[in-house]
């Protein structure tokens, strides 16, 4: 299943419109050329119709939104929906601002999507309408552990359930589910949270990966998170003395660009919850 | 020829105002410098004037343009044009939406320009005022192939001698012409589209052996392109086990710090078709 | 006392707003993340005060500055000020325009600073008002040589008591000084120089060190100083043939990243004047 997901987004090299924030895009950029895909950026109101028109997908990231951006997610958003491209949000700080909460709210009333990605602090901000954030981080107060693990767990599935889409919660363990089915994702290092935009990143791997295989979106939702965590852990092994977490960027985006079906068969460790 | 160019560059480190995505702009800038040239980013209406004032050169790319920015890459244009300043214009996506073609021929109708660099769907769109562009790649269809190559010569040729600037076409092999003379370049490997923004690290760098070579202006483009075609192959070369394109990345703009005149000139593929 | 303030950083994980520059703000992010602290970057209106009031500082960087950050910028550091928030400004190119230095001067004189941080041309630029800047490097004729040392350190230690604020001019040698004690930094290697934004990496750290060392602003402010110059040594003792500037930006946050109390506290070269 995850061999022919990944292998998918090789063979199909799918367009990928990305309406990002400006801190990580570069590697976003990196990362989609990485797994075989094609990005495309752009973000202003008297194009972003005719861009998404040309794409498999469309990425929306609110990291440093601006008044003019939100207007061309919606727009975009919207575009994408009647050609019936995958769309997928990255609520980065939504409970940091009202505005942040705000746009990721309209955006899921506008636009329907297929996956919403982001942190718990994120993800617990956009199902109760709010939540306290500590910035781009997951609060401390947020973070599951074992003994709110399993309400945490049906706290997401009905949250994927109303919003009728897929649901990617990121942290130290990873959590896909549909509302229906979970998978429990545990690749990935603890150092991951060292770099800037490794979020961002698998947010659009996901669109990626969702375009190639637009009729398994939840396999290839898990694919995208497990590869994302696998490239970090292949990248970790790989770190030299006097490496930082600099060097270990590139080198993550590497492990991606090096990733073929055998290796993220064999490294992804999930269970279904 | 080309040895001197780089020299010249290194040299007399000209200044270079880039108006240009922020997709790929950190590695313009690094890339600029790698070179021995000195970058400059600045897009705001009220001070594009100014900065342009005070660079030999100006570098116009419209990856991410907006509303804004289109502004001030006219009004810059317009200012190096009184200065005698070197302009050249990456029209980066011309053909993806009417936003970026229109753009790209108002820049070209209402700014002299010394290059237009692109990849032969956007130059195609530019010379024909239409074309079907995927994104901010190459159209396979547009592909210069061995039997389209005589005839693809002759219509950049003859788009050359119409903008009376030099038209460089970046692909498999490049071809550099200001409508009369055409070099035709090798240099190069085909991993370099699994990074993003070589084609914007070009451009700046042409700029800059435009402003460091302002009596040679064919040849300071020519040298620049070998140059970057060089540095990919390079790089390529000193890839190790486990590197991929994010590593590469870096590697080719390291190939550009190490490159003197006489590794430029050893290394340059080029012929005159 | 250097190592204390290093050792806090990582301890507390200060979080700091950024408005800064779009061409080094993904090297900005992972150097604070690199050091121990918490990168916010957010620049519109309507959320800069909410995102400011939940960081320990702010950091305000003028290098691609528009009208719209400009206002940002202002509501921002007025909030900082209101909340006891430690505040830097990066005045980058003051001097290259005149939308550069009138919007350093109106920061300067609405928003209480701690830290002002620049080249000497920024910096003489900000003093006097007026200045010949050469892009974003300090000029030439600024070079703070033998025989003008004297009277450059008065003269920055005159505009720091005029300011009441800290001021740091960084170059071959860096001058910290609070007005009336004067810290003279030698670390740090020419070839830093030749990558973008060490500068703009440093002001971001100087806020991350103020946050997490409140009541010893300018031991925090060396402290910070001299452990980038110290990552610019230690990679540049890393690098390997081949290397060049852009695998040297790398392994600068490498340093960063590696670096401890003791380290800092062996490898710091300064004096007091």
């Amino acid at each position: 299943m995850l061999k022919d997901c990944i292998e998918n987004v090789r063979k199909k090299a799918p367009l990928v419109h990305n309406i990002t924030n400006y801190v990580t895009v570069n590697d976003v950029a990196n990362n989609l050329l990485a797994c075989g895909a094609s990005p495309i950026m752009a973000d202003d109101l008297s194009e972003v119709e005719e861009i998404t028109s040309i794409c498999g997908g469309l990425n929306i990231n609110i990291g440093t939104l601006s008044k003019n951006t939100v207007s061309s997610m919606l727009l975009a958003g919207k575009k994408a929906n009647e050609l019936g491209h995958k769309v997928l949000l990255d609520p980065v700080g939504a409970g940091a601002s009202e505005m942040r909460t705000k746009t990721s709210l309209q955006i899921m009333s506008d636009v329907k999507l297929n996956v919403i990605r982001g942190n718990i602090s994120e993800i617990k901000t956009l199902a109760l309408g709010s939540a306290k954030t500590q910035g781009v981080d997951a609060n401390d107060l947020d973070t599951i552990t074992q003994s709110t693990f399993e309400s945490s767990i049906s706290f997401i599935k009905d949250f994927a359930k109303k919003m009728t889409c897929i649901v990617v919660v990121t942290g130290a363990i990873d959590i896909v589910t549909d509302g229906d089915k979970c998978y429990i994702i545990k690749n990935g290092v603890p150092e991951m949270t060292k770099i800037t935009g490794t979020g961002c990143q698998l947010s659009a791997m996901i669109v990626a990966f969702l375009v190639a295989n637009p009729k398994n979106e939840l396999e290839a939702t898990v694919s995208a998170v497990c590869a994302m965590g696998l490239a970090g852990e292949i990248a970790w092994k790989n770190m030299q003395n006097g490496d930082g977490n600099s060097t270990y960027r590139n080198r993550i985006i590497d492990a991606i660009y090096n990733m073929d079906g055998k290796i993220l068969e064999d490294g992804a460790r999930y269970e279904i919850a």
